[in-house]
């Protein structure tokens, strides 16, 4: 089942609005005789890749998938049919498909004479799904705030100058973070101070996110943008009366306090198949963010510094009492380089 | 060595003015024959501890030292003298000692024909004595700020409350820290603000440190302060032409920009044996001392919850601009319960 995860996360970033799924097939004796995972949305499942691998050495052999197998005929048809027909005899799955339109798989199975057990490796699994689950519970994309600080908390000096607070590693690594995800998003702030680019660098076989930016008044994109070359899609957000300076994409949203309305935002991305952002700020649409219950995780690379002035990391987010503070729990530290990284993810709640 | 270095640690806390040393001595036939370490200033330095355990075993054998044997007589003899005396072979040592007063150990073992060797564990040895090495070079004491904040860099909520921010576990380990300093550090407005108690509670044997309240006008330290019990001596920091409120032990400064003069106070300390200090804040007087150059290493315990508004951990501090960050080095990360606490150096600078 670890190869099996393993297989699966070489999909992260590019097959949303699907899971990413691992799959191992052993054949009767245990051997390993198929690997497969889910590559892009549109190709075939993992478990389908995997059989076609393993051949005619699947039947009597074992299947191991990070899912629970699909049952119902999408743009590909139902994997739990697949595994019928190349007559495994039993089927090991980590997480359950919480996905009301493609659970019962584990039951067609079993009713095919099929042995079926769930919940090995579950955990990582679920971790390894975490923003495709969180999609599929809470009907929007799952959110990841992304900051780069000082120990201190602070994302730039006194006098506004930021370049660069952590290394070079840490840069990179943002690449890779946004390689996993399906959209990116700044707020109108970072795109006057910044002219940020928010396309994927220097990671091999990237699936570009959509670049978005939160620009209630269609005047923080200007001509020439960097946003606006070819290398990734584009998307401004604009309020519903709104026309942008410039000719893109555009979505128009509600407004609401302080800018767009922040759930209307995800739903309208959610429409469009986005299933996991990485929001890259700055601090006001963080703080909006975390103000609408929208942040499912957060990764600060902290710089080994201290400024003692200058922006905050999070501005606002509606917290004036230390009983209301978000409280996270810390599921991973690296370092990268000099700095540090450090991963974070809401509690866990019951919805 | 790592064994000398360990007994050293044992010292952490009690030996100021001294160093913390540990010495282990193996007999001619490089058995552990004896193990010792200097325990508290005044008492048997770490190779008079060694010898003694040792007895007649040391003759014709190896001391290993975590600093250069002492060359002058203080309150205990010289500690060269000590090993030739014993007639140990062979004294290998981890670190020089820059101390005027005390230097040429290594020449008078040598001069008496013993085999001298300097470097074993080198960096391990200048970091356990990172606040004596400090306070013998730059003639104050070593100084750890010390802050508990949330990931986005708060002290406390937009309203002020801030208990708890970090864990249990990590206020536990401030104790800890306490024990290893010889004076605590706070300003008037955390004293006014919180009414800390400072000493060290729950460290067995731990020598407390003093108390030191930085209050310029000598109003914030009010009768019936918690400082002001008898569980450890106290100080307070006050201006020339000021008497304090109660009565406690008192320093006089001169005054700078924000209150009181920061190397004015340091070299208070220092003239009272002070060879290292943990400043426990606030934000401001912690800024005073960044201004100062006066920190040479931050403990962070950070809190894995985001708050959005309250005061910064660090304020004032004077850097305008990203290149003037003052830059650290990570030195050690750890999981306290959920928090993290992260311990970075200053960037070696040469003297
Ligand atoms: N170190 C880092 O990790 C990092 C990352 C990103 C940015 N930054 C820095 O952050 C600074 C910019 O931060 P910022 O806070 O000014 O800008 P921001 O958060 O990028 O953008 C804030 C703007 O977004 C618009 N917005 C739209 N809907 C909103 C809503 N619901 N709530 C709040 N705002 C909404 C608002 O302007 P309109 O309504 O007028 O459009 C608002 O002023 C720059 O200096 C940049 O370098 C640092
Ligand atoms: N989470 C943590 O780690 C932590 C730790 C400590 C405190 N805190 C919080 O911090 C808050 C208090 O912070 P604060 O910044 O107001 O107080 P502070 O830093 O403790 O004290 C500041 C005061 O110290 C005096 N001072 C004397 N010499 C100074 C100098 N050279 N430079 C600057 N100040 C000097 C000044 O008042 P006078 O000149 O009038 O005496 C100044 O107002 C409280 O809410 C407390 O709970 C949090």
């Amino acid at each position: 089942m670890r190869r099996a995860l393993a297989l699966s996360a070489l999909g992260l970033g590019a097959t949303s609005p699907n899971p990413v799924v691992g799959c191992v097939v052993l054949d009767a004796s245990g051997e390993v005789a198929g690997e497969g995972w889910h590559q892009r949305a549109g190709g075939p499942h993992a478990e389908v890749n995997a059989l076609r691998a393993a051949g005619g050495r699947a039947r009597g052999g074992t299947a191991l998938v990070t899912l629970e197998p699909c049952n119902h005929t999408g743009r590909t048809g139902p994997c739990a049919q697949a595994l019928i027909e190349a007559g495994v005899a039993r089927v090991v799955y980590a997480v359950s498909d919480p996905n009301p339109a493609a659970t019962g798989g584990a039951e067609t199975l079993r009713a095919a004479g099929i042995s079926v057990e769930q919940g090995l490796c579950e955990a990582e699994a679920a971790e390894g799904n975490a923003a495709w689950l969180t999609s599929v519970r809470l009907g929007r994309p799952h959110v990841t705030w992304k900051y780069a600080a000082t120990l201190d908390g602070r994302i730039a000096a006194a006098d506004g100058t930021s370049r660069w607070i952590t290394s070079a590693e840490a840069r990179a690594d943002v690449h890779r973070l946004r390689a996993e995800c399906d959209a990116v998003v700044v707020g109108s702030g970072t795109q006057r101070a910044d002219d940020p680019h928010l396309a994927v660098r220097g990671v091999a076989g990237a699936v570009q996110p959509l670049r978005v930016v939160v620009d209630t008044s269609g005047t923080a994109v200007t001509p020439g943008a960097r946003v606006l070359d070819d290398a990734a899609p584009t998307l401004i957000a604009v309020a519903d009366d709104v026309t942008p300076a410039v000719t893109a994409e555009t979505v128009r949203l509600p407004r609401a306090d302080g800018g767009l309305d922040v759930p209307a935002l995800l739903d309208a991305l959610h429409t469009r198949g986005v299933r996991s952002v990485l929001l890259e700020g700055g601090p006001t649409l963080a703080g909006a963010f975390v103000a609408a219950g929208a942040v499912d995780r957060v990764v600060g690379y902290l710089a080994p510094a201290l400024l003692g002035a200058g922006p905050p990391a999070l501005a606002g987010g509606g917290i004036t009492t230390i009983t209301q503070a978000l409280r996270l729990d810390v599921s991973e530290i690296r370092r990268l380089g000099p700095d540090l990284r450090i991963t974070a993810t809401l509690v866990a709640k019951e919805h």
